[in-house]
């Protein structure tokens, strides 16, 4: 078994409206097949989506003023910014010591919601997730099969702090045409015994490995992973919503 | 910017004072270099250190027992079992529906404090994770230098199962000549904003990645990297006691 990821270089400042399929294409370092996949960090996404708001016209409200003085973080939190994190939010899990952990309208568990003011040029704008990210890649792929007439996977991905574990790693919050779970729960391993490991977060391994593959500036959003042809489908598929924990089986909440 | 990860294949099964680096040196998919980075699951490392106790020989305490009473797990947790997650464990986080949330010795929050019975020969052995996955991590590297005169860094990895989202992914456990976490903090990125994903935990996408490369049934511990140069060390450093978080820096316990 081997895998390959490169980079895709040389892609412009995504705006709105742009289609990143017309991009990408014709800048991969090799031509892509059907058992490929492309991974691509969801700022470049939700800027071609008009995922962005301009902190000028966030009116903050009273909740967001009192939360924003309680979190007292250093620089203090703009209630502007916290405004926007409430409307991305289903829950806040956590405010204290300067940060928001949120439950996403999509389930995602991050700070802030996912919402990141860096790599977004315009003093006062701050970029949000996609609003549905399995149909922003199922869209991606479905326009890449248009213009190259191959349909590998599409992945969409964002960088997510963990419980107990320091430093973020890259997971994936979309994805269409790959399986998201490898599922080998009650199967056997080589001694007959039950393994362990059984039902692996795919998706979320292919973001990581995609992000050891690109400058963390911001200016190679999308990375080509070749080599699990095993993990990617025909069909769209159920997309990363497979891995969002429900509150109902998680025991850190 | 590519990455390439590749398995090593055609390891012998593991046994209690094997020498991983002889082992895998001459069964590599392409010749060492520095740079590269060599990730061994856990599994192996604590078999050749003789990390594994027969079930037949533990005697399980009152408390293992009454756990593994409460645990109800179906089938029902073998209190011997449960006795040896004890004895790995500095403190139980949660003990729920089947599932025992430990803190191991070595700071890592895992279930069953990283307790193996799945490939493991023997019916009633299990492994259990090395004392000191950074020390085992470093003496391999060592051999391996002395053996090859090349010291790529070495990164011993197990599957953690993660708050929030579905799936387990591989993590890292132990390292030597890697620096385990990227840190971006306080640096721009191209707008000349400051970078939100700051802080990335190379040592865990790396493990990720590795696990993408190579077959689940246990037959391929060890997987080489290349590509990641700049996260290689000639010092072994710090190790993967970096990426533990504190428990007074966690909001999730």
């Amino acid at each position: 078994l081997q895998l390959t990821a490169a980079a895709v270089e040389g892609l412009p400042e995504i705006e709105v409206g742009d289609d990143l399929a017309t991009l990408i294409a014709p800048r991969l370092p090799f031509a892509a097949e059907d058992g490929d996949v492309i991974v691509i960090a969801h700022k470049a996404v939700s800027k071609a989506e008009g995922r962005v708001r301009a902190l000028s016209e966030v009116e903050p409200s009273a909740h967001a003023r009192d939360l924003a003085r309680e979190l007292a973080a250093q620089p203090e939190k703009d209630p502007r910014l916290v405004q926007v994190v409430l409307d991305e939010s289903r829950e806040i899990l956590r405010a204290e010591r300067g940060v928001l952990i949120c439950v996403t309208h999509h389930g995602f568990v991050c700070a802030n919601a996912g919402v990141d003011a860096s790599n977004v040029p315009g003093e006062d704008s701050v970029v949000m997730l996609p609003r549905d990210p399995d149909a922003s890649a199922r869209a991606i792929r479905a326009r890449f099969r248009e213009l190259t007439g191959v349909a590998p996977a599409v992945v969409v991905t964002d960088s997510f702090g963990r419980a107990w574990r320091n430093g973020q790693a890259d997971v994936t919050i979309g994805c269409a045409g790959l399986v998201p779970l490898e599922d080998w729960r009650g199967a056997d391993d080589y001694t007959g015994r039950e393994m362990k490991a059984t039902w692996i977060a795919i998706a979320d391994e292919l973001a990581a490995a995609a992000d050891l593959a690109r400058a963390k500036d911001g200016r190679q959003p999308a990375v080509i992973i070749r080599g699990v042809e095993r993990h990617v489908s025909a069909a769209d598929g159920e997309g990363a919503r497979a891995l969002v924990r429900t509150a109902a089986s998680d025991l850190f909440r």
